[in-house]
């Protein structure tokens, strides 16, 4: 079903006249909490109750069924049993209505009845083009319009933030907590079962809404990962979206056989996600909070520079440890700026950041500093922390705060710390949207994600490269594969997959005796190297199981007989399989490149620190795919081992180039072919810079 | 100065007769809101207001000087200017007063002179046998007492948390918290300068205070690192102490050259302070409160199995989610348990963990599943999760809530969400001792810490082994160092240090040239090892620069010219330096052994994954020297490595054994010479279970 976002809006929070099926005046019922609070909301559109029991609800006729209304309502609020919703459904599709918010329980999240039912009623209301939100949903609110058609004991308070939850519980708890701490909403949606309408329609919806100016959602599941990924970083470019994703750390279900695909897991691919789409995310439920607060009243910091102002040393030194725990920094005042402060406070005061303007400070004092530090170019963000001490005037410094900031385009954040010696200083703050936080590390982290979304609106666009290659080659490998009953490839035709999309692949040939050793070394080419395979022997060059250098046939003959006799001097037990002939490359460093299909998301891209420390020590990577050159640079030096690549302990530099060109081939693999489940390089093998890299070895799995 | 913590509490907290020296009646004035404050606290005993200016403080006598008082009054609170407190400590010496609060500024905290002027100060109550609190601080409380003899601008609630605070300011911030969310104290301790008292001295006032179960603190930095470990150890086996601590982030200021310097750092050797000593680390200010609220209200978790009763799914999950994350885990219901609650409740009700009553759960439904999941012996804490919805009862349930904790030893928490509507729920609950949360992640954050002091409490006394070492020759080497004018050691001597600690060091030689590799060979005995000597060829194997399993003279000469010729090829431009020669070790895993001394706690020992890895993965766990053997297992099992020593990938494991014991003899050398500034063993080499572990390199840096 296509939806129009704007279209999608009007129908849901600005109907012209909706129907409350399941109106009544009983104490008790959801039918008649919903009515109460439509009326209470001061909506000026009709109000159409339904129900056959009743010829009057408040005052109001109520009619029988949906078709005796005498118009066809934008919207309908469906609050009856389940078992009659498909009837009526049925029905609001012959009289006309557009759309239905579907309150009623008993649905998908009941067991298998529930689960057919809304199978069949999902089919109807596509076929009859309702749009539906539910079933299993706590309503809708918008407090412009302004309507609350939601059963949910609080009302939301006017304000810029929408607010969306897959639980309906939490989105009526969260209500009263924002009621509470005055914190104010342009929607309220709550999603239910998601049968038709999801989060990222609603994002579509709320892109286009001049009320709201930052999106906050409670979410457990995603419906369609790859639209969600492609609204939200559409959506997050003129609106922070702020998730709190339920149920991360469940494991995904499909099993994996890749080193990839075991480090992958659900939590790195929602991570991934996030980092794609734009979308911020909200680590705990009370962030969510903390976060809406922070962007519907303040800009996001242009760069990570803050500055504190303090009356009290101890709170000073607990902001600055918080600010660089998140990365933030503590602006450098300008002599400039420093050389004003010195004149104007006492001598004892502290004139560089933190900036401490003594105990006895009155709101003159906080005046002086803030106006200098806000006309400072080397700061971003600055950060009033009050204490209540014997001098200090609370409230005042809170004008002067209120005032000093209006109109600058720095982010300004107040830590007044304290109990109901300091509420009136928040009441006068929030009325210019200043929000105060009781304790600094609150503020920072707010701060932190601020920032975040700064970085995420200058990220350059994304450049996409596409390289020539032989697509049909890999088609006629997987081809063979399928027709073999295979969905794993064996290495020579992963070899050929990768040859075909330009990744430079090193030559190795397994010879189980000396006569297919003394031909491998011909076929290759002198010089090689010769290691003993055997699966019980990981160290080999420990017991001399590993000759270099080998230039002609004799030293071959040699070498083939010294490691064989090595292996089985050191490890009689071992199964010996011959010896594996390499081309012999210079000193090189050893990543992991791989890819894990995402079942949400898509292709998982990961790099990492190669051979067989892998999965001991994790040092890895992910991006989804296709991944721009900026975002493998970014995943590389996210690596520790990173380092390593650089040039460590007076190592020449690796060929880094070269590792993001086959980083960009593999994304354009996986991205062709969304047959490959599974994808793993390792060891790539890092030549010195401007040398390049080769697959060593590869792992290809499609899905069955 | 020895100090008596019984006689302390008496001095400071319950003093007999105490004077105000510069009491006023005038507004403004620190020595008005001190009186003001000792006198509306219901203090009992005898207040002497003493100010030259006046004579009559609020009606009570005033006099001119502490030489006149009727009596020598137990405590002193001395708030004058900072020029005049030497005067004074000299006379309440003279007049035989014990104890001093100093709350006048400008000592150390205030510059040069100031800090001379407390230094002269500390040498004159000392001399005279007074104790002194602060200066530079806010004061002294005890709810018992009842005396509040503070400046601070709300009052304490009386409590069982006994607060102490470096920083004032914070201390009154968070009384002021602390008011608003009924957090209540036993004493509240403003530490201020800490010229004499100090944390540990307070630590060991509050261990014996019948009225103190919480001790928690802000502090900024510890005065004596060692004596701090061993009374907070002693101190938390009978009350938690929860310390924030502030500036963690600051590097140490040492130069350090090894690398388990380098990754040592002061927050590794707090990390392992707070470890060792049983301390609870509060992450954020606001955790102390909520830690503290924990601990004084309910007994902490047997164990990590947590039941949640929710009426919502959403917070059901956060719920399990943030456990997860926590490593608390879902408890398992018995059979009985699910059953019981599966005939008891309605059908749709979930009766596993989290136990979901539904969202129109009334009262009764509460009390069934809390009385059924708290008598289950496979839980150890419950959460009981509300969301107010429709048919939601929050009061009744929270009395239901109380009724069913009372008398369980059980952990209980409540999780009621929302704003204004729950708020008489959360006062019944109060009463009886159950907090409630207003996020599932605060409750379990809480939880998590607890369950940490019942690790602590559980863990078994550490059992420390002294090996037979020869000190001696250790103290001859040092000396020969220092002769020499050196304070680090020479590869040979370093080697010496270790044997005589009865550390296992493999041979190793280096030979400039043939002749001297021929004898090396000879010397260490055949097999051996050759390996190309040059700072530039790090990947030594990679280039044919190791020859291994060399039998005789004739190989060893052969192996000679060979490694010499590769790494001329290969790194034309490197300084070769000859070879080493080593004795030929069978397969092994390499590791790093380390300790560097931390300027507050002392010798911090470090493991990890060795080699040329060691700075780039930073896999290394930390612990305060001296430890135990199980101290050291639970060193290594920190390392992600450590699965490498297990056996990985169908290696035999290694000998693990050898490990912990070379790490026990590393402890007692650093121990027994505390002029050892850092050690590294890197690699130690670890051979199979049972073959031991030898230190292939080693480096030992004297203090200067």
């Amino acid at each position: 079903m296509i939806k129009g976002a704007i279209k999608l809006l009007d129908e849901l929070f600005r109907p012209a006249a909706l129907a409350v099926i399941g109106a009544s005046e009983k104490a008790g019922k959801v039918g008649r909490v919903v009515l109460e609070n439509i009326l209470n909301s001061g909506y000026r559109g009709t109000v159409y109750p339904v129900n056959p029991s009743y010829g009057e609800v408040f005052s109001l006729k109520c009619y029988p069924s949906v078709s005796d209304l005498p118009e066809a309502p934008e919207l309908a609020m469906i609050i009856i049993p389940a078992e009659s919703v498909q009837g009526v459904i049925e029905e609001c599709g012959a009289r006309g209505v557009k759309a239905a918010v579907i309150i009623s329980a008993g649905f998908k999240e009941s067991g298998v009845e529930g689960y057919r039912r809304e199978t069949v009623l999902r089919q109807t209301a596509e076929r009859l083009g309702i749009e539906v939100l539910g079933p299993n949903c706590l309503g809708i609110a918008d407090t412009s319009t302004p309507l609350n058609a939601t059963f949910a004991t609080s009302s939301p308070l006017p304000g810029r933030v929408a607010f969306m939850s897959q639980s309906g519980a939490l989105g009526t708890a969260m209500l009263g907590w924002s009621e509470e701490n005055h914190l104010g909403f342009s929607r309220f949606i709550s999603l239910g079962n998601k049968m038709d309408l999801n989060e990222s329609d609603m994002l579509e919806a709320l892109e286009h809404d001049v009320n709201t100016s930052v999106i906050a959602a409670y979410l457990e599941g995603i419906s369609e990962g790859e639209r969600f990924l492609e609204v939200t970083a559409r959506v997050s470019r003129s609106k922070p979206v702020i998730i709190y994703k339920a149920g991360v750390t469940q494991a995904g279900a499909r099993a994996v056989s890749s080193h990839t695909g075991t480090l992958a897991g659900s939590e790195n691919a929602y991570a991934a996600a996030f980092r794609k789409s734009g979308a911020l995310r909200a680590n705990r439920v009370e962030d969510l909070f903390m976060l809406a607060q922070g962007f519907s009243a303040q800009p996001p910091p242009a760069g990570p520079r803050v500055c504190v102002i303090t009356n009290a040393g101890g709170p000073g030194i607990v902001a600055s440890d918080a600010l660089e725990h998140a990365g933030l920094s503590l602006a450098v005042l300008t002599e400039e700026t420093t050389q004003h402060l010195n004149e104007k406070l006492p001598e004892a005061a502290s004139v560089y950041n933190p900036v401490d303007v003594l105990g006895d400070a009155g709101a003159d004092r906080y005046r002086l500093a803030m106006e200098s530090v806000i006309a400072d170019p080397g700061v971003d963000a600055v950060m009033i922390v009050l204490t209540p001490q014997a001098m200090t005037r609370a409230t005042e410094t809170a004008r002067v705060v209120a005032d000093c900031a209006g109109g600058s385009e720095k982010t300004v954040f107040a830590v007044f710390m304290g109990g109901s010696e300091i509420s009136d200083a928040e009441d006068i703050m929030r009325e210019v949207g200043i929000p105060n936080f009781r304790f600094p590390e609150e503020a920072v982290d707010t701060l932190r994600c601020m920032k975040a979304y700064t970085d995420f609106l200058s990220r350059p666009r994304r450049t996409m490269v596409r390289f020539d290659v032989e697509k049909h080659k890999v088609d006629e490998v997987f081809s063979t594969t399928r027709e073999q009953g295979r969905n794993e490839l064996v290495e020579v035709e992963a070899r050929e997959v990768l040859l075909a999309y330009g990744l430079p692949v090193a030559r190795t040939m397994l010879a189980t005796n000396l006569e297919e050793c003394i031909k491998a070394g011909r076929e290759i080419g002198y010089p090689v190297v010769v290691k003993i395979a055997s699966p019980q022997i990981l160290h080999k060059t420990d017991v001399g199981g590993v000759i270099v250098g080998i230039e002609n046939t004799d030293e071959l003959i040699t070498a083939y007989e010294k490691v064989t006799a090595n292996a089985r001097k050191f490890f009689p037990r071992a199964d010996i399989w011959g010896v594996l002939v390499q081309e012999m490359l210079p000193p090189s460093r050893e990543l992991i490149v791989g890819m894990n299909r995402d079942s949400q998301f898509g292709p998982l891209l990961m790099t990492g620190l190669g051979g067989i420390y892998v999965e001991v020590l994790k040092d890895v990577s992910f991006r989804l795919a296709p991944v721009s050159e900026e975002e493998v640079m970014d995943m590389l030096r996210e690596l520790k081992s990173y380092w390593l690549l650089q040039g460590a302990r007076g190592e020449p530099p690796a060929d880094i180039d070269a590792v993001v060109e086959s980083v960009l081939r593999v994304s354009q693999l996986v991205t062709d072919f969304p047959e490959i489940n599974e994808l793993d390089i390792n060891p790539l093998r890092v030549l010195e810079d401007g040398k390049g890299c080769l697959a060593a070895d590869a792992r290809i799995v499609l899905e069955e």
